[in-house]
Formats: structure tokens, C-alpha cells, sequence
């Protein structure tokens, strides 16, 4: 058995979500379809996290075990032709005997974009949350600051999936002003060695109270040290959510 | 009653085109529909240009009479809060008295982008053509050149909207070099005083020969010098078009 890593691209918005569920359309079961049609294989594919319901992703990692002797590039090509135009394809590598996406994963990035002001953009209003008013990302960067590190993140941890433990190492948290041509934007990016459920969105919920002037700068780095999801702000809509990067060891990934 | 002038941006996917038609769903209809809702008053409202089925917009201007006494601002929030949203009302501006936007259209700017290469990006399939090998943009651009200024574009008029004069001034055509996080883009902008049907797409499709290598960058002047329809590239696509801008004398349109 071969062990393959793929990299993906899709647009969530119509999907409820990465995990195969009944009477659902999901990422994982649109590529494991292609899989069968261009191989005849029912496989599982795994990927690196499941996102949720409405979110996105520019590099989705996955592993899975093929018996196919098929080059890398034709299985590419096959996918991307019995996928739908919202799931892609971006790369197929051979990588080390029992690769896991979820194990192996060193490090994710994941991007939330807001729109801030403005008319709402028709053509980004699948890809982000719009807020009425300006937001201070200045205040927002400082808010984010203290937060890179080791930390346990319980209180921005979402209900539902308790993990062993809250401690996680944010490596990169920034907060920049960006522009379409029809709206200001707000892009945030946070690199990590893993992420709680809902870790992004409820960070961001949390920010955009500092952004928007309802809660000072300090505030996220003083829930941080309540360990309390009760403290931290609403949780961000997934739309503007989109799983950017993950990253492995070069011998493992191939 | 009073002149307004509405500048608007929608994304076409979903309609026929501007115009009204029966059966069909169409941005003027929408637009309509909201000002009905908005101001009980059943008006025309008419665009710069009629753009086709799935063709864009960023900055389409329309013009309008109503007898409503609502201030620009609120007129603005109620077409909004009435139309769907992939059409959206950036402007409402007071306009001299019969502001035409069709007559008093000095320039309009249009884009169309191209991905060339690599995996069809899932996020912009439906605001590109997707072309799957790389195109000379710098070709592109010599064979765009010489159709700046005014010409006779008798040979770029798509068929069945035939006008009365096919000159028209080209005042600005570029070929740009672009990219998206997932592709290489191509991004050719034609500013010019009016537009005979197609006309874009049609140069398009022209100028897509030369960066495939097809034709040499010399053709299309030379199809431009020949006046006949039949000896350009195929049309493009309308998915990659955009209206970009339409431009007014500042006296007339407020």
C-alpha cells in the first residue's frame, strides 16, 4: 500500500462541512467519491482537521493508503475531473509509509477576513464577515499580541469536543488592513502547533470586541488567564474562515 | 421630479443579464422590484449599458426619475434592504434635470480576467476563464497597442446589434500580469469613449490567440484594418467580464 498526501482547495459554502455525514454533502465525500471513480477504490480519506459547515480552505492537507499504481499526477487529474468546480486538487505526493494528516500535522494557519464599513462587497460575501463599522486594527494587533506563545487557550475553546489538554503555541497572530476594490478589509492570520475546536472563530469573535471599541486592548490576554469559555466573546461566522497552510515534516509529507 | 444616478455593483452569475425579460431573473428586474418595494413607485430604471448573462459588475451607473422626496442616504439603505445580495447600490446621487445615463456616458471601463495555468481556482471559477496553459501577456500587450486611438471596430461588433457608427475611441488597453494565492492571472483593462456588442470579449478572444502563440501579435491590428466580423477570435466568455466604471461630466450626473 502506497501512502499519499493531497492538498486541496475548496470553497465551503456549500457544504456542511470537511466529515462525511449522512444525507449531507461534505468535502471528505465528494473527494472520496472522485477517489472510487477514478481508481475504483473506497477508501477513506483523512484530513489534516475537519472544518466546519460553510468554511474554506487554499491547502487542506489529507493522507490516505492507496493500492493504485497510478502516477501521482494522473491521479491529480483524475480527481480534479470528477470533482465538483468548488473542490480542487491543488497537489498529490507520495509520502513515508503510515502518513496521518491529523498526527503528523507540525503547525496550521488559518485566515478569518472581515469586511468593515462600507456596502457589502457582492462578490467576497461568501468569503467573509461584514461588520457595519470600522474597526480599530490597530487595537486588535495589540490585543493579539500577548496571545502568541505557549498558553492554555481553554476559554476560547469551543462546547462539545474536549480535547486532553488547552495548551497550545500560537507562533504567528497578526491583524493587517487589506482593500478590495469595493471595501476595506481586515484579514486575520494565526499560525499554531493545533487549534481547539472553534479556536479561530472565537478568537476573532473576542477581537472584534477590542476592534470595535466595546472592549479594551487587555481584555482577550485577561479571558486567556480565566481559562473560562464563558468569557470570551461570540464566536465568528464560519464564512470567513479558511484553513490557509499545514505544515509537516519534509520526511514524513514527502 | 427629480434625476437620480445610481452606481451599482452585482455579481451576474445568477442572471440573464441587465435587462428585463419575461421568465427570466435579471439585475434591472431586481433593481426595479426594490424601488417598488422601497418607494411604492413603479419607475424604469436604465443603465449605461445592458450587460449579458453573466457578466459582472463593479461600477455600473443607471439613471432613473422619481417623484419620491427620500433623501439619497435613505434611498440608498431601502433599495439595499430589498435586493438580493449579489446586487448591491454603492451610490444614490442627486443628477441634473434628464441625466440620461446611456446619452450623457462619456467612457466606460471594462476588465476581463483571465487564470492561465495550473488548477482552476475554486473561488474565482466563476469571475474568470480559465485558459489551462500560460499566455504571453507581454504579446497580449504589443498586439493591443496599436488599437488604442480611434479605429473603425467593425470587425470586433458581435452580431445582431448593429449601430449606426462602429468607430470608437480607445483610450486605454492594458495587458497585466496578476495572481491570486492559487493561480496565475491575466488581466486585460479597455477604457473607451462606447462599446459596439461583444466588443470586449470579441478583442478578448483575439488577444487570447496571440498569448497562446497561435497568431502573431501583428493580427489583431490587421483583423481591425479588414472590417469584417469573421476574421477575429472566438468571443470570450462572459464570466471573466466586468464593468469596471462608466464616467459622466460632473455637471450632469451630480
Amino acid at each position: 500500500m502506497r501512502s499519499l498526501k493531497l492538498v486541496l482547495a475548496y470553497d465551503g459554502t456549500a457544504y456542511r462541512g470537511w466529515q462525511v455525514q449522512p444525507q449531507a454533502s461534505t468535502v471528505q465525500a465528494a473527494v472520496e467519491a472522485a477517489w472510487r471513480q477514478a481508481t475504483g477504490e473506497a477508501i477513506r480519506v483523512v484530513a489534516s482537521g475537519r472544518t466546519d459547515a460553510g468554511v474554506h480552505a487554499l491547502g487542506q492537507a489529507a493522507s490516505l493508503r492507496t493500492g493504485s499504481p497510478l502516477p501521482v499526477a494522473t491521479l491529480r487529474r483524475a480527481l480534479n475531473a470528477n470533482l465538483p468546480g468548488d473542490v480542487r486538487v491543488l497537489a498529490v505526493t507520495e509520502a513515508a509509509a503510515g502518513f496521518h494528516a491529523v498526527r503528523d500535522a507540525l503547525r496550521k494557519t488559518y485566515r478569518y477576513v472581515l469586511q468593515d464599513g462600507g456596502v457589502p462587497d457582492p462578490f467576497t460575501r461568501r468569503y467573509c464577515w461584514y461588520l457595519p463599522r470600522r474597526l480599530d486594527e490597530r487595537a486588535m494587533q495589540r490585543a493579539a499580541d500577548p496571545l502568541t506563545g505557549e498558553h492554555d487557550f481553554a476559554s476560547f475553546q469551543g462546547a462539545g469536543s474536549p480535547r486532553v489538554t488547552t495548551v497550545r503555541t500560537v507562533q504567528e497572530f497578526s491583524v493587517a488592513r487589506h482593500a478590495t476594490e469595493l471595501a476595506g478589509q481586515v484579514v486575520i492570520e494565526i499560525t499554531a502547533n493545533g487549534f481547539l475546536y472553534n479556536m479561530v472563530r472565537n478568537l476573532v469573535g473576542t477581537l472584534v470586541q477590542v476592534g470595535q471599541g466595546r472592549r479594551d486592548a487587555d481584555w482577550p490576554n485577561r479571558i486567556l488567564g480565566g481559562r473560562d469559555r464563558r468569557l470570551a466573546g461570540p464566536t465568528a461566522p464560519p464564512q470567513g474562515l479558511f484553513l490557509v497552510r499545514v505544515d509537516y515534516d519534509s520526511e514524513t509529507s514527502g
